[in-house]
C-alpha cells in the first residue's frame, strides 16, 4: 500500500509505514508493505537540504521559501483557488505555521539536523510546479567542492535528482509532468543556497509514488517514469 | 431596487420591472422603481446588435460567439472555475442551449429582429472582460455608411458607448474596471460583424446597476462612473 | 521536404509542393516530395468545413471565429506577445483582413465549397490551444444524421480526428502536446456549428508535418504521434 | 528632475541626486532638484529592512527572496518575458549576481546595517505586483514588541505604508493600481521575518516617483495618489 495523504507520515503514527521520500529510504522502501508518500513541500525540501547533514555541525538555521502552483492544494472546490482568486497573486500562507513544517522537521532531524527551521509557503499562479529556496546560515559554511561532492554522493546514482552547473537555474516548465528534480548548490558567504523545483503532481504527488512502488516490487526506477507523463 | 439576479428579467414574470438596458431604456429607467438588471451576454450581444433594427427587413440569421472571463461564473466554488481547470483552456459551453440565449431573443424581439439566433458561449482564462463578437447575416446587408450612421443614432449620445474606427480592435484590457462599451462594425458581403468589448463585472454587471441608478434617481448618467472602478 | 513556412501553400506558388492537409491529401502526400505544411488556422477550419462539400449547393455564407494560443505568433519577440500585453486580454485582430484567409479559401475551393467566409481571428490568453467555431448557413441545412454520416465519411478512418458526442465539449487541455483534433457538429436551424479543436503546435503543426511524414516514408499514420508529445 | 533609470542610484555616481526612498529622505528630498527613483526590489527590501537599523549590532545574515511580476522586466520585446515563456514558470535569475543588489546594500549600510546580504530574484507569472520575503538572522533576535514598536516608529507617519496583524497575509491584487505598501513582520527564534509588498509599477516605479515630486513641491505627500491609479 502506498498512501498519498498525511495519515502515516509522522512517526508517532507511522507504525510500519516507512516514509516514502525514494532518495532518502531507497532500502527500506524495496522491503516495505506500507508506504507513507511525502507531500510537495517536504519532497522538495528534503531533497535540497539532507545532503548538508554532514556539515550540520556548524548549522545555526534553515529557511525554506517555497513557491508552488495552485493544484498543491487539491481540486476540492474552494474559493481560494478560484480562477478569480489565484491569477495575478502570489500569496504567502501558513504564516503563523504550516502543516507541512512538523514532517520536513521530523526528516531533518533524522539525519541528525537539528537546525531550526522557518518556512514559507506562497502559492503562485500556475497550474504545476514547485520551487524551494533553501537557505542554510552556517557558522562556517563549506566551500562548493565540499558541497557538490556531498550532493554527488547523495543523488549520483539517482535517475531523477539533477545537480545544475552554476550558471543554470531550474526551469519548471520542463520538469513538468514528469519525475524530475532539479537542484541548484551556491555557497554565498555563511549562507548555502538550495534551489529544488520538480512537478508537485509528479515527483511531489503520483511520480514518486510510483517510483515507491518500483522499488516495492523489485523493478528499475524508473520504469514508466523514464518519460514524462502526459500534461494536462 | 435594482435585481442583479435574472429573476425578472424574462417578461413573462417581469411584472412593474424594467429591464435595465440603460441606452435601449433610458426613458423607462427614469420612471422605474424595479429594474432587472442584464446579464452581461445580453448586454454586450443586444448593444452590438440592436441598431441593426432598422434594416430587419433583410435579416435571415444571427449569431453570437461570445467569450467571457471566469468571473462571468461567479464566485461560488466550483471545480470548472478552479484555476487548475480554467488555466490554459477555452471552453465553449451550453452548446445544447444556455440559460441566457432568452433573455437575448425576448429584446432582439421587442425591436423588431425575428431572425433566428445561435449563440455560443465561451469561458477564457481572464479574470474580468467579455467579447461578443456578433454575425448578422442579411440577404442584402446595408452598407457601411448606412451601419455606421445606424450606430451613431443610437449611441451618439450615449456616454459609454463608443464606435471604433474599423483599424482598431476591442481593447478588453483598457474597459477593466469601468463602464464603458467598445463596438466595432464592419460589413463583408452578406454579413455584417460587430464586435462588442466590456468588462463583464462593469457595464455587464455592477456599472450598469450603478447607471441605472443615476437614471432612477435625476443624476447625470455618468455620475461615479466617469472614471474607472478600482480593479482588483 | 516538408516546409512549416507559407512559402508554398498557395497553388500559384506551390510547384509541385503538395498541401499538406493528411486527411485531405493523404494519397499525393504518400508520393509526395515536397509538402507545404498548413498553418494552425488552416487545418482547423478546413478540417470543420470539408465535410460539408457535399451539401455545398444550398450553403450561403461560412462564418469562422477563431481562438488561438499565443504560440501562434511564433517566438519571435514582439510587443504584443509579451506576457504583460497578452496576459488579461482576448484580442480580435486582422479585422480588416488576414494573411491566412486566403489558404482557406482556395481549400474550400477546391472542394467545391464556393459560399463567401468570414474570418476572425482572436488571440487567447493560453500558451498552446487553438479552438475554431464554424458556422455555416444554408438555404436549407442538412439534417443532424446526414451531417454525421458525411464527418463519419470524412474521418471515421483517421486516427487524430475524432467526432465528439453532442453532449461532450472540446478540450484542448487534453489535446495539448498531441497530434489529435476534436469536432463537434450540431444543427441549429439554418446553420450547421462545427466546433473544431487542436494543438495549434502540435497537428497545427509539427504534429502534422510528422504525420505527414509518416505518409511519405510508407510508415502508420501515427508513428511517434500515438502518444502526446512533451508539453512545454 | 526625477529619474527612473538607474543612473544615478550608487552615489559614487550621484552627484546631487537624493536616493528617491521616500519614507526614508523625506527631509532631503523636500529639497532636492534632482532625485534617483529606486528600483522596485530595493524599494521593498529596504522598506523591509531599515526599521531593524536599531538591532544592527545583533544582525547576522540577511536573506531576501523576491517575487517580481513580468513587468518588472521592462516592456522591451525579449524572448524571456513572452507570454509563452513566462506563463506556467516561476524563474529563479541572477542567481550569480544581480545588478540591484549593490542598490540595496548601500542603503543598508547608509543606516548602519553591515551584516551581509544573499539576494534571490524571481519572475513570476502575474503582469504586476511583487513580493519580497526577507529574513534577518540575529544572534539573538528583538521580541516582537519591539520589532512592532520599530516598524510602527519607522512608518506610523507614512500614509502608504501598513504594518499588518499577523493573521493577515499580504494581498498583491489589492495594491496593484496603488501607491501602498503592508508589511508582515514576525519573530520566529533567531529570525525576524519582513514580508514586503507592492505594486512594482506603483510605489515600486512611477507611483513613488510622483510620491517624491509631491515632496520637492512641498505638496501634500499623498496628492493624486490616495486612490488607486487605473490598472491595465
Amino acid at each position: 500500500v502506498i498512501d498519498l495523504s498525511d495519515a502515516f507520515r509522522l512517526r508517532e503514527r507511522a507504525g510500519e509505514a516507512v516514509y516514502g521520500l525514494s532518495e532518502r529510504y531507497r532500502d527500506a522502501l524495496r522491503a516495505a508493505r506500507l508506504v507513507a508518500n511525502p507531500g510537495c513541500y517536504p519532497t522538495a525540501a528534503l531533497l535540497a537540504l539532507l545532503p548538508l547533514a554532514e556539515f550540520a555541525g556548524g548549522l545555526r538555521q534553515l529557511i525554506v521559501d517555497a513557491k508552488s502552483g495552485v493544484t498543491g492544494a487539491g481540486r476540492t472546490p474552494a474559493t481560494a483557488t478560484l480562477f478569480a482568486e489565484a491569477d495575478g497573486d502570489v500569496r504567502a500562507y501558513g504564516l503563523t505555521g504550516h502543516r507541512h513544517q512538523a514532517e520536513i522537521e521530523q526528516e531533518l532531524r533524522a539525519a541528525g539536523i537539528t537546525a531550526p527551521l522557518v518556512f514559507t509557503p506562497h502559492v503562485v499562479p500556475l497550474r504545476r510546479g514547485l520551487l524551494a529556496d533553501c537557505y542554510a546560515y552556517f557558522e562556517r559554511a563549506p566551500d562548493e567542492d565540499a558541497l557538490r561532492a556531498a550532493y554527488l554522493q547523495a543523488y549520483g546514482a539517482s535517475p531523477f535528482v539533477r545537480l545544475l552547473p552554476p550558471e543554470r537555474a531550474p526551469n519548471l516548465p520542463a520538469l513538468a509532468g514528469g519525475n524530475g528534480v532539479e537542484l541548484h548548490v551556491t555557497r554565498n558567504g555563511h549562507v548555502v543556497r538550495t534551489l529544488a523545483a520538480l512537478d508537485n503532481l509528479g515527483k511531489g504527488a503520483a511520480g514518486q509514488a510510483l517510483q515507491n512502488l518500483n522499488l516495492m516490487l523489485g523493478f528499475p526506477e524508473e520504469r514508466a517514469l523514464d518519460d514524462r507523463a502526459l500534461v494536462v
